[in-house]
């Protein structure tokens, strides 16, 4: 009898499981919307504040994965992995309990999760980036890019502690989502994920672990009490947390005792479930985009990527994000805006920027409509147009974008290429890599390189698997398990020489744009 | 009983007549269409190729004129004058006659008046700007702003000489459109007009007139025999070319007799009609802009406008001519781009932009859609966009092309300053000044200056009719003409202090963009 993993995927607005068998195929499937988020109760998006209520997590996870254990045979199940959005951060109590869950706070967003994406912590960050810069000592965000971001654990933290003084009374600890979604399922206490804390927590080996308490009260002494709820350890995703609790198998409808492996971030999950290795990078192209790479080893900090941790994605490897922060969200962009003047349709302005060659319309973009990601991030970058004539089309705008997205992408890969990681190969999952050959054969075209689909539309939760089978040591360890169940192929766009050529100064243009306006 | 002038307007696509008083009443006016040039018949706009056939002028300015006469007292009409677009040349035989007008070249597109905007004979400006440079003797592009350009007399001339064998075995001269219709009228010889040998054909008094037959020699020996049917004189447009012939006032429905006055450039005139002195900068604000100004004296040539010359507005006054080749185009562009999508009104994006404080977007331009022409012509320049970000709407990219636009106005403006020629006070005519509070506010706000409305629409007209009371010598001299006839301004608008200040960085970074992108 074979045996059945499950993976569940914390996405922004849903939770999704799946079952899968230890060949990676897919047995089961099941999706929930978080029901408070849907309806923006605790949000206000022109204040960039996006909080999530944890009983969203619970319901949604509940009801996906009771469908899931319904649809398969659940008594084969062996164990749980999953991912999560982060930095996702929520203040508990001293019992590690969210503070929303309990009645004082239960309708407070500053006792809920902080999700990634908000932005309220714009000072917070500021002060520790500098604080970190001269406070004295090591510099610890040097592993995560150099700068520290508004949507990351210390940051938000600091930013409730300074403004809610009823939420800094009760809070004694605070722990991210996917930490906590194994403790809640196990009973076992919070075991520190090291895909979260090195990637947006600042833990490192080298400094032993998290910054000492003196640099958190360097920034402000009110973060102190929260360091000191923090240990030295953290542990990879196959690193089992704890076993499914009796109640919690009944909540599910899985058996007892099952393994249930620690969270990581979403794209590193999904990076696994896609079957990365080294030279190969993972790029998620969805709204924006997140290039995952492994190395065996790094002998540096790499300036102006979004970090390099060891065991973030695969124990034993270095794992190194990077990312664009709008990438289909410009192509989406593009259309609202065409839209003011009436109905569009994207599929059709591509069809006519596909039809104009390289270079022709003379048209040159800038892709940084939310922002520049990697490499060196600044939020203060913005997109541009060049090269406008009286006869500029609809069509000839969208190409451009779409180069300046697909040229951005090129520029994280030479980034890494220079900091002495190769880029050999792309896998390409996502939104825009099932719905646009246009920009996947541009990709290819651009990075001169076979640009390959992922077979699977849910590689995070089958990553989620890939890890419930390592943890409940169905395989040796992460590889092993990778080989058997990540997903393969089913795509390939190879680059087309002539336009590899065209491309090639279009690409320097964009570089020599960014220069100039940067 | 009070006379009567007729000023004729040959516009692009038209011919406008109007009969003024000598207090510049309008007493009648007529516009006729060109017939052939409505249906694209000689032209191929994908190749920039645009002509005109004599026809069409002739008509046109038969039928206008025809119907003003019939509309007032014809007897009292004194003189006739008129402007036309410059340089539009046209190929002759020895008798003078354009060669269309002959039997074998009536359908010869090369045989025809080659528009303003044409830009088949790109190769032949930059063969003739170069052997400026290099010949050994004067620049003689210096007071046309140092570069000769494509839409001028002698590129035009050597290109159909160098690709058509037929029309050039034939051409024994080559006359411009506003020196060929006083001629046509009187029966007279040619007269050379100031405005367009001075501005159009490097004819300049410092070097005896036009350059000598070595300098296109040194360009290409096929110019030396139409070089030698010019002489060195030129006229300003108040010297009569001659008597109205009898032929032609049957035709036109006025007394035989009566004077012609010398023709000159649409915008030049229209700036006598609009009342042009010394410190006033007359803006015609429409698809481009055209600004003229008139100074006693400028004691060396100005880098970078598009000429200077002594007496081409106003006798005894150096004219100056500046512009933008695009404006009222670009909001036209934008139109046209979002129609992609369905229809807009650009009122409806207009009244939307001019909610947004000045800055508010971020959103910057460069308005160089159609290339640049002052400061510092070159075609090569293109319009851009920058600031964009996922919010961007439609009226931010409309008022960042509006500010644009305005911005590129005050650069023309701040470059005369530089040279030594100061901008006191601003007229603006024209399509946009009459429709577009918007603009003209932004200008006013934007030049620190109060910008004054025309309040004629037909200035190029009627300031054909103040050349014409000139040449009958009803007045003593052109200004005295203007004084009694020019048109008055019917709306100011003022500098607004709080959007003057909120420009002015906006303006700066205008000029800093367009230095990186430059």
């Amino acid at each position: 009898m074979d045996k059945i993993f499950i993976g569940i995927d914390f996405g922004t607005d849903s939770a999704r499981a799946l079952a899968a068998d230890s060949c990676g195929r897919i047995l089961a499937e099941a999706v929930r919307r978080y029901s408070r988020w849907s309806e923006g109760t605790y949000s206000d998006a022109a204040a960039f504040r996006f909080r999530q209520h944890p009983l969203d997590y619970i319901e949604a996870m509940e009801a996906a994965v009771r469908e899931v254990a319904s649809s398969c045979d659940a008594a084969r199940v062996c164990g749980i992995g999953l991912d999560t959005t982060a930095s996702t951060p929520c203040l508990t109590g001293s019992d590690g309990v969210p503070l929303a869950l309990t009645p004082r706070f239960s309708e407070e967003p500053d006792a809920m999760f902080i999700l990634w994406k908000d932005h309220t912590a714009t000072a917070e960050a500021a002060r520790i980036t500098e604080t970190a810069k001269t406070w004295g000592g090591p510099d610890f965000t040097v592993y995560e890019g150099g700068d520290y971001s508004a949507e990351w654990l210390w940051s938000k933290a600091l930013h409730v502690l300074r403004t809610n003084p009823g939420v800094r009374a009760a809070a004694r600890g605070i722990v991210e989502f996917g930490d906590w979604i194994p403790s809640l399922l196990t009973g076992a206490p919070v075991l520190r994920g090291r895909c979260t804390a090195g990637h947006k927590g600042m833990w490192h080996a080298s400094w032993g672990g998290f910054p000492p308490e003196a640099f958190f009260a360097a920034v402000d002494p009110l973060l102190v009490p929260l360091r000191r709820s923090f240990g030295p350890e953290t542990a990879t995703a196959d690193v089992p947390v704890g076993q499914l609790s009796p109640e919690w198998a009944g909540r599910l409808g899985l058996p007892a005792g099952i393994a249930v492996a620690g969270g990581a971030i979403d794209c590193h999950v999904g990076a696994v479930g896609a079957g990365i290795r080294p030279g190969v990078m993972v790029k998620v192209c969805g709204t924006s985009t997140c290039d995952i790479l492994v190395a065996p080893s790094v002998d540096r900090p790499i300036p102006g990527i979004c970090g390099q941790v060891d065991g973030s994605v695969v124990p034993g490897l270095v794992g190194l994000e990077a990312g664009q922060a709008s990438f289909g969200d410009v192509y989406a962009w593009f259309g609202r805006f065409l839209g003011y003047a009436g109905k569009v349709s994207i599929a059709d302005i591509e069809h006519d920027a596909a039809a104009i060659p390289p270079g022709a319309s003379g048209v040159a973009a800038l892709d940084w409509f939310n922002g520049r990601r990697t490499p060196y991030a600044d939020v203060s970058r913005t997109g541009a147009l060049t090269g406008l004539t009286l006869g500029t089309t609809p069509p000839a705008v969208f190409a451009a974008l779409a180069e300046a997205t697909v040229f951005g992408a090129k520029a994280i890969s030479d980034h890494f290429a220079e900091q002495g990681v190769a880029v050999d190969e792309v896998v390409a999952t996502g939104g825009i890599a099932r719905k646009s050959p246009y920009i996947m054969q541009m990709l290819a075209d651009v990075f001169d390189l076979p640009i390959k689909i992922s077979s699977c539309d849910q590689t995070c939760a089958l990553g989620g698997a890939v890890f419930a089978a390592a943890a409940s040591k169905t395989f040796g360890n992460v590889p092993e398990a990778m080989n058997a169940m990540a997903a393969g192929v089913d795509r390939e766009y190879r680059p087309d020489p002539a336009r590899v050529a065209a491309y090639a100064p279009l690409y320097a243009r964009y570089r020599d744009l960014a220069a100039r306006l940067g």
